[in-house]
């Protein structure tokens, strides 16, 4: 049960933010750009990132969210992103992806734990600056909302299947923060 | 010196920020909503919890420049603000305040090490909902913003004098993100 008075009907993140609409605000905005955005990384990698870090940390449902919504991109491949989930050295994925998810766990562990040869190692397969800010970012973003979720006890269901429906409706129309609006029937958003 | 190219003029965040505005907006509307509301908690207060995270995550840049602002807004308590930094359970602080540090410490640790006592406990101190909501979206949001300095080794300058300036600036303007942009000359946003 969560710590604070929010409506239950809405999983995970979702009873937060709408709890307390001028936070939700931004963090959907951040979502958006860091999750959606086509310059440089894919959608789908930075789906992919973000299941890792959330997978670290132990966010049950942050890592499910997200490993549903990497699996619609990547056409219903949920044993490619289960193992970059938990093992990503062994996925079938590129270099470069591989040296990115390097940088994120190793962000997931604290700022200083980035080291130069991570850095080089990511360049040489390719990665721009902004690749490895984005990668830094997202990993970062999501040490905040897993925390955000986990530390006020949100609402998590353990159906694995009601997962991929709201997976589909994130990666179809993004994570605007209209849909965390207390005037949005409840039908329509879960 | 920073992993990526960023602007070095710029300090800490603002570098980073600088060099990807796409982002910078979302993360300024963020820190502006969870630093600066008066809906509850005091904007020092609220600064107070961003120090102590950013301390316990040694990001020094960070629990520098938000140490700075709440001392501003203590009308240059510094030794308050230190106390609070380091070993709050000792500082000459209200109970709740106290509480809600305990979550905030809890939640640097990860969000499950928030228990239902830290909780209680803030409530018997008289926070709200709203109060615990902000605390904890705080002290997850540091452990982002400290990720993502640290994490791209930002600029951060040693000299503690260059600190206070931006300090007031910040508490007096706010975190408006307009300060991020390349436009506007250096001179006036260090």
């Amino acid at each position: 049960m969560p710590h604070i008075n929010v409506n239950n009907s809405l999983a995970g993140i979702r009873g937060l933010m709408n709890f307390r609409p001028e936070t939700a605000g931004p963090l959907c905005d951040l979502a958006e750009v860091l999750l959606r955005s086509k310059d440089g990384l894919t959608p789908a990698e930075r789906e992919l990132i973000a299941t890792h870090v959330s997978y670290l940390n132990d966010c049950f449902y942050c890592h499910n969210s997200h490993g549903e919504i990497a699996c619609y991109y990547l056409k219903g491949d949920r044993e490619l992103v289960d193992q970059v989930r938990k093992d990503y050295q062994h996925a079938e994925v590129p270099d470069k992806l591989k040296a990115l998810l390097q940088i994120a766990s190793h962000v997931q562990q604290g700022g200083k734990f980035v080291t130069e040869e991570d850095i080089a190692n990511a360049r040489k397969h390719g990665a721009t600056d902004k690749d490895i800010h984005d990668t830094v970012l997202i990993a970062a973003a999501f040490c905040m909302f897993n925390r955000y979720v986990d530390g006020l006890a949100a609402t998590t269901p353990a159906d694995l299947s009601t997962y991929p429906p709201r997976a589909k409706q994130v990666a179809e129309n993004g994570y605007g923060n209209h849909i965390f609006s207390a005037k949005q029937p409840v039908a329509k958003i879960v």
